[in-house]
This record gives C-alpha cells, structure tokens and sequence, in this order.
C-alpha cells in the first residue's frame, strides 16, 4: 500500500536490533485518517469475505482494528487481554505469546462469550515479525471452534519469516508494507516488491 | 446518554465492591455502531471548542478515543502507555495512577513529541470512578503546556467522587452515562438524574 509504505519512509526511524520506530503515526500518536484508508483497503482485499467479527490484541491493535470495523459493517471488535484483569470472569481461551519488542512471554486470553463456533474472524494487528502474536490470536480463534477468515497486518516485517510461514499454511494474509530491510546505520528501509 | 443508559441496563452486570462489568460493549468486546453514537454526542457536547489532539489511556480507552476522533475532524489520537517499553525513546511526561480495578499503582507516560504547548486537548477514557487515571491524563498535558479542553467519558460512577471533584475544580466534563447506584445483590442500577 503505496501511501502506508511513503509514511513508513518519511516517519519511521530504524533502530538496532531491527526495531522500527513508527510511534509518530501508528502505535503511540495514531493518524486517524491514514487508519481509514488502510480499514478501505483491506475491505479490497478481503472482498466477497464473511466476517463477524474482528479480533486484535491490546493494546496498539485496538485502534487500527476499531477503524477497520467502521469498513466492515461495524462488525464488534474483541481485544485478547494480555493479563489476568479481576474484571474478567467465566472461562478464556488463552495462548502464550513472545513479545519481540518487549523480550517476555505473557499469556494472552479472551472470554469464551466473545468468540462462538459460527464467528468468521478476521485478526487485525500493527506489527507481525516473528509472527508470535499472530499465532496466539489463531490459537485462540481455533479453540473456539470460530473461522479465521483473514489476517490483516500494517507493517510485516518480512525477513522475520513469520508472514511467509502463515502463508505457507494457507492464511489469507494481507499486511499493507511488508518491509524486507531495515538498516540503521544508514536508516535504509526496503520494502517487497 | 439514553441509549447508553439503556445497554448498560440491559448488558451490564454489578459485581460486589462496585464493580459494573460491561465488557461486552465497552472494554473486552466492542460495539463500534455504539461508539459512533457516543462520539456524535461528545461532538455536540463540546461544540464550538477548539481540539486539536485527544488523549487516552490504554488499552481500553484507545477504541473509544478512536472513533470518537472520526466526530472530530479526524484529529491524532495519543494514548498514555502504563509501562515503559523498549520502544519509546527520548524524554516522556509521566504521572502516577492508581487502578480501581486491579488495586496497585502504576506510571504513565506519554512522549513529549506528541503534546506540545499550542495543542487543546480532550482526553477521552472509558470510566470514571475516584478519578486516578483522568488525573493522571491532566497531570501529563499540563506538564506540556498544552490546554485541557474537555474531558469525555463513557461511564461516570458518580458515587465515587472523582467526576464532581474535577467538575468543581471548573473541567468541562461529560459524562455519558453517570451511575449513582449499584446494588451486588439485587443487580439495580441507578442512574443520576
């Protein structure tokens, strides 16, 4: 997506250890504007699609995954928590999940009310690298005997293997910039042709 | 707020220790065709005033803080993060919040890029209760000099002090739905008048 991958350009900043800033537009400020033409496109690509209901994880998927909604007839949206809330009761499914940025595990769950075997889900996160999250939200959607009808990623960071490797699997998965190089030392980002 | 009053009637459940549990619509599964309904009623609430950025706190006030930005000219969304992350560099207002729910303390930050002295502010946060965390929201955007327009809220417990402390204080606060009773036992909710 051409206008996703010249903001990556013009706001994103490359840090060692593979690490790319986009905390200007995406995951801390939020371009509200840009969301929508990114929830626009992925109703394209997911076109002809039955979905019920999109699922993300807290807490910079909410924002992207809500938006999307408004492109997707105002579907709910359920967010996997990432720790136990004394406000969450009943049963969860739940999966363990790695995160990249943050090098720790943590259990990630949502109450079974929320995902039934007739949902057609599609998962909406910012980020997928070595694609841990991404899996965690496709674990917990299989426990509930719900359909994963897409995955739709902002940025992939495409030479952690984890987009390739769901594809490999069969997932329909649309992320909007698949970045193949990051260099910070130049500050070089390449994207996938 | 008449259609809110009505869903939290109708979904919402009233655990011992005043907890209202509303996930269902509000903080765990999300009703966006909702949220829009609430934005347009900030949006009227707070007509003729000057914002250029909303303000929330994760995890869950981000959908809110979203879509009610879609009612607002689409100005940038900026969450306050509870925990410091490897990702975000550079110097960072912080204040201190207590929370309700999960009864510890925590410290919440926002990068100093993203408030800046000629910003008119409207923080935007899923409850209400003794006030901690729209506090600590006030004590962020007045260490960036940038003005506190309003705040907008979905659910006020307004037994519990926090949303008339601030109202006397002169903070142009709306409340969409302001809970003066709840009863564990036999389930009542009550509104103020």
């Amino acid at each position: 997506m051409k206008i996703l991958e010249e903001r990556i350009i013009k706001d994103g900043v490359v840090r060692a250890g593979n690490v790319l800033k986009v905390d200007c537009f995406l995951n801390h400020q939020m371009d509200i504007s840009l969301f929508q033409e990114m929830a626009a496109e992925w109703k394209k690509r997911f076109e002809g699609q039955k979905i019920t209901k999109i699922l993300t994880i807290e807490a910079s998927g909410i924002a992207i995954a809500c938006i999307a909604a408004t492109a997707f007839d105002n579907v709910p949206v359920v967010f996997a928590k990432k720790t136990e809330s004394l406000n969450i009761d009943g049963e969860i499914y739940s999966s363990k999940v790695t995160s990249f940025t943050k090098k720790r595990v943590y259990d990630v769950f949502v109450s079974k009310k929320y995902l039934k075997p007739d949902d057609h889900i599609l998962i909406i996160d910012d980020f997928l690298a070595v694609g841990s999250a991404l899996n965690g939200l496709i674990d917990i959607v299989q426990q509930s005997g719900a359909t994963v009808e897409g995955l739709g990623i902002a940025i992939e960071k495409g030479f952690q293997g984890g987009g390739d490797s769901l594809r490999e699997k069969g997932y329909h998965l649309e992320s909007l910039a698949i970045v193949d190089k990051l260099d910070a030392e130049t500050g070089e980002i390449g994207f996938r042709k």
